[in-house]
C-alpha cells in the first residue's frame, strides 16, 4: 500500500542514480584523513562540500568551526505549526588513513567501479564504507523526496562532524553547545552494516573502546647487541610480555575487574542471533580465518557483539627495514585498544592495564602511557514507536524481515547525543562484512548505496506515520 | 730500548697527526652502508679510494669484484729471500645504517671533532669506531714506516671488505678462492676495543651469530579491530607470545638444547675478568643501565663475553604512526638473533627456536622465517710468539699492562681466516664502551686514533723480532 509520492520518490531515485553516484565520487576524491594534520585543509574542503551539497537541497546549511575540524550544521525550514517528527541525521566525512599505501589496487583517493568475482558490483576507495557512502544514501534520499514533493516527510536537521575517525573529541562539547539547535525526536546515523547481503538491520547494540599507548624505554641510547646482549634490559622484550600476558591461552583477558558489570544476553537474544548466524564461518571465513579467537563458550559473532576484548593495534621497536640490524634499542612503543560492553568502567580498565605494565617492569625500565579515547559499551533502547516503523520500511525495501543487530564496533556519537540531547538513535547502515573499512581497497557495494538511498526514502516515509511521542 | 727507526716513525706519526686526520675524514664521508642498495656505489667509492690510499703507500693494490661489493686487496712487495713476518691485515670499509637520523647531532656523514664532558678529544660520525677509524690506525702506521724507512718492518698483505655489516656472505668463498694469494703467518683485525679507556687489550673470545626474521601472517587483509575484535587472530599477539617465552624470568633462554656445548670458563680466567671489571658498573652506567639483565650468577661482563644470548632486534606491525588506528593488521614481523658461545651449533639453535614459534601457533596463524646467518663462538688459541710480543707493544705504547679479553661481539672473519687460510688471528683495537656503535652519534676517541697508529707502529717492530714459526 505504497503512498503515490513514496512510489514517486522511489522512481526519482532510480532515475537519477547516476548522477548520485557522481556526486558521491566528488565527496570521496577529498582526501579528508582528520588523524593527519596534513590534511587539514582537504577536511575543510569536505566540509564546505557538504555545505553547499545541503543548500542544494533546500536545507540552511553553514560550516561551524571547532578546535578541531569543522561541523556542517543544516536545518530544514519549519515554523512551530510543524507536525513532521524531527529527526537529526548524523554523519562523518572524515575517513581513516590509507596505509599501506602499496596495498591498494588503485590510489585511495581515486574511486572507481568494479564487478566482485562473485557478481558484485561495487564502488572502491577510502570513505565508500565509512562513511561518505553511507551519508550519501540519506542525502540522496533527501533529494528524492524533495525533488517529488517540495517537502520532506520529517522535520530534518543535519550534522556531519570531522573528527570520528580521530577522537572526536569536539563532539560532545560541540552538542552540548548548540543543543537547542540540535535537539530532535530521534537521531539517524548511518555508520553500521545490514545482518547480511540480503538482511537488513538496525543496530541496536555497540561496544566502547578505551585506546592506549605504551612506551618502554631502558638504556639511553640503541646499544650494539653484540657488546651489550645479555647484560642490557631490552625494551621490546619486556613490551611482548607486558603485552603477551594481557589474555590467557583460552581468549580471556587476565586483567582483575576486567569482566565486572558485563552480563551475559538473555537466551531469546542469543537464539536469535544464532538464527542470523548459525556458525562461525559466516564472519571468518571471508577474511581468511576458521577459528574463533576470543573466550571459550562464546560464538564469534558473541565475542565481537557482547564481550570486551583487547587488541594490540600496531607495535614497533628497533630496526624495521631491509636486511638486518644488530641493535639492542633504547625503546619500543605499542597501540592497544579494549573493546567495553554496557556496564563496564573503561577508566577502571584502563588503570588495571596501566598497573598491569608497571607491575611486570623490573629495574631499568621506565614506562609512558598516552591516553586515546575511553568510551562504555551502549545499548540503545528498543521501546517507542520509531524503531518498529523503520523496521518495517526496511522488510519493505529488501523483501527479507529486517532484524536488530549487535556491532562489535563503537560509534561515540550515539552514547554522546543521549547525554547531550536526550534523544535515542537508530542506527540503519547497509554496510557489508567484506568493505575492508580500515584496510586498503575499502569497498561500498553499488546494492547497498542505490537500496540504501531508496531504504531512506521509505524510513522517512515511515516515521513521519509513527506516533510521535509526547 | 727503542729502535731509533722505531722512534721515528712514531715522531712522524706525531708530526703528521692532522694529514691522518683528514685522511680519515675523506673516508668517513663516503656513506658506505653495506645494507642498503641506494648506497650500493658508495660502497664502489669506499673500496676505490683505499685502493688509491693503498698504491701512494707502496702497495699493489686492486679493487676485486665480488657477487656483492668489492673487496681491497693490496700487496707489499716481497721476494723469495723475504725472512719477514707476514701478515695479513682485514678490515672492512662498509658501516651500519644511520636510522633514527633524527638522533644524530649532525649530519652521519660530516664527520667532526668534539669535546665530551670529561674532557676527551673524540671524532664524531658514522663508522669513525666501526671500522673506518680503526681501519686508518693500521694504514697511518705503514705509512709512518714507509716514511722513514721506505719499508715496513713486516711483509703486509691488506684485505678490506665491503659486507661485514650486512652479513659477509662472500668473504668466506673468496678467502677460499684467493688462499695462496692471501696466506700469511697471522692475521691483524682492527675491530674490537679496549679493556678500559686506560688499558689496552687483545680480544681472544668472541661470540657467534644466528640471525632470524619471523613474520606471523593471520587473517587476508588488515581487518577492522571493533567489527572482528576478540574474534580474529591477532598475529602482534603471536608474536609477542612467541618471543617473550624464549627467556625465563631469570634472563636463561628456554630453548631445548640451547646450552649443550657451552662451557663455563675456568676459575682463573674469571677471576682476571673480576680484576679487569670489579662491578657490573663498569659495562652498564655509561648507557644508564644498573642491573645486568641476563642470567643469574654471571656477572654483566660474563654475560656478553661467554654466555649465548637472544635478542629482539627490531618488531613491526599494524599502525606505527602518528595518533591511533583501531586496526586488527593481518601480520607482524620482528628480528631477532641469538649470540652464540664456542661450542654451541648455530644450525640446531636455529631449529629449536623455529620449533618454538612453530608450537605456540594456533589455528589461523601461518609464519615464514628467514635466515640472517649462522656463526659459533671464538676461542683464539693463545700460544705462539705473536701474541705475547703485540701484548709486550702494547704495553710500551699504553704504559699498562695490556691484557687478553673476550668480548660479545662478533667478527665473522676470525673464524673464515682460520677455515680457509689455517691462521690464527690477532685482535687489537682501541674502541671504548660509549662508542655508540650501531648507535646514533657513533664517535671514536682522538687518543685511540694517535695512539692507535702508534701501537700498530710498535706491533709492527714487535712482530718482525718474533719467532717466525716454522
Amino acid at each position: 500500500m505504497t503512498d503515490p509520492s513514496l512510489a514517486a520518490a522511489l522512481e526519482k531515485a532510480d532515475g537519477t542514480l547516476d548522477a548520485s553516484l557522481a556526486r558521491l565520487f566528488e565527496l570521496l576524491r577529498i582526501p579528508s584523513i582528520s588523524a593527519q594534520p596534513a590534511h587539514a585543509a582537504d577536511c575543510a574542503r569536505a566540509a564546505e562540500w557538504l555545505r553547499a551539497e545541503l543548500s542544494t537541497l533546500g536545507f540552511a546549511a553553514k560550516v561551524c568551526p571547532t578546535p578541531g575540524h569543522p561541523m556542517v550544521v543544516a536545518h530544514d525550514a519549519a515554523d512551530e505549526t510543524d507536525m513532521r517528527p524531527h529527526v537529526l541525521f548524523y554523519g562523518h566525512y572524515d575517513v581513516q588513513p590509507t596505509d599501506p599505501d602499496t596495498l591498494w589496487d588503485a590510489p585511495a583517493f581515486d574511486p572507481y567501479e568494479k564487478t566482485l568475482e562473485d557478481g558484485r558490483r561495487v564502488i572502491v576507495g577510502r570513505g565508500t564504507a565509512d562513511d561518505k557512502g553511507q551519508l550519501m544514501t540519506f542525502l540522496e534520499a533527501c533529494r528524492a523526496w524533495r525533488s517529488v514533493s517540495g517537502r520532506l516527510p520529517v522535520r530534518v536537521t543535519v550534522l556531519i562532524e570531522g573528527e570520528e575517525e580521530s577522537g572526536g573529541a569536539n563532539l560532545l562539547p560541540f552538542l552540548k553547545a548548540h543543543a537547542e539547535e540540535l535537539r530532535a525526536d530521534i537521531a539517524l546515523i548511518c555508520d553500521t552494516g545490514m545482518a547480511d547481503v540480503r538482511t537488513p538491520g538496525i543496530t541496536t547494540g555497540l561496544r566502547g573502546l578505551v585506546g592506549e599507548e605504551i612506551r618502554i624505554t631502558c638504556a639511553t641510547h640503541d646499544l650494539h647487541s653484540g657488546l651489550y646482549g645479555n647484560a642490557a634490559r631490552n625494551p621490546i622484550e619486556l613490551l611482548c610480555r607486558a603485552l603477551a600476558s594481557v589474555r590467557d591461552g583460552q581468549g580471556r583477558v587476565t586483567l582483575p575487574g576486567f569482566y565486572d558489570g558485563v552480563r551475559v544476553p538473555d537466551e531469546a537474544t542469543r537464539a536469535a542471533w544464532r538464527r542470523l548466524y548459525p556458525d562461525d564461518s559466516g564472519l571468518l571465513a571471508p577474511v581468511g580465518l576458521s577459528v574463533a579467537a576470543g573466550e571459550d563458550g562464546f560464538s564469534a559473532i558473541e565475542q565481537t557483539w557482547c564481550r570486551p576484548s583487547f587488541e594490540i593495534n600496531g607495535i614497533s621497536g628497533g630496526y624495521e627495514g631491509d636486511g638486518f640490524k644488530t641493535v639492542l634499542p633504547s625503546r619500543a612503543m605499542a597501540k592497544v585498544s579494549f573493546r567495553t560492553v554496557p556496564g563496564q568502567d573503561p577508566q577502571a580498565i584502563r588503570d588495571a592495564f596501566r598497573a598491569h605494565v608497571r607491575a611486570l617492569l623490573p629495574a631499568d625500565a621506565t614506562v609512558s602511557f598516552a591516553s586515546h579515547g575511553a568510551s562504555t559499551g551502549f545499548a540503545v533502547p528498543e521501546d517507542g514507536p520509531f524503531l518498529p516503523a523503520a523496521l518495517q520500511a526496511l522488510t519493505d525495501e529488501w523483501q527479507v524481515p529486517a532484524v536488530t543487530i549487535g556491532s562489535g564496533g563503537s560509534i561515540p556519537v550515539v552514547a554522546e547525543v543521549e547525554e547531550a540531547l536526550g534523544m535515542a538513535s537508530l542506527m540503519i547502515g547497509f554496510g557489508q562484512a567484506d568493505d575492508r573499512m580500515h584496510s586498503p581497497n575499502e569497498k561500498y557495494d553499488m546494492q547497498s548505496f542505490h537500496k540504501g538511498i531508496r531504504s531512506w526514502i521509505r524510513v522517512m516515509a515511515a516515521l513521519a506515520q509513527a506516533r510521535r511521542p509526547a
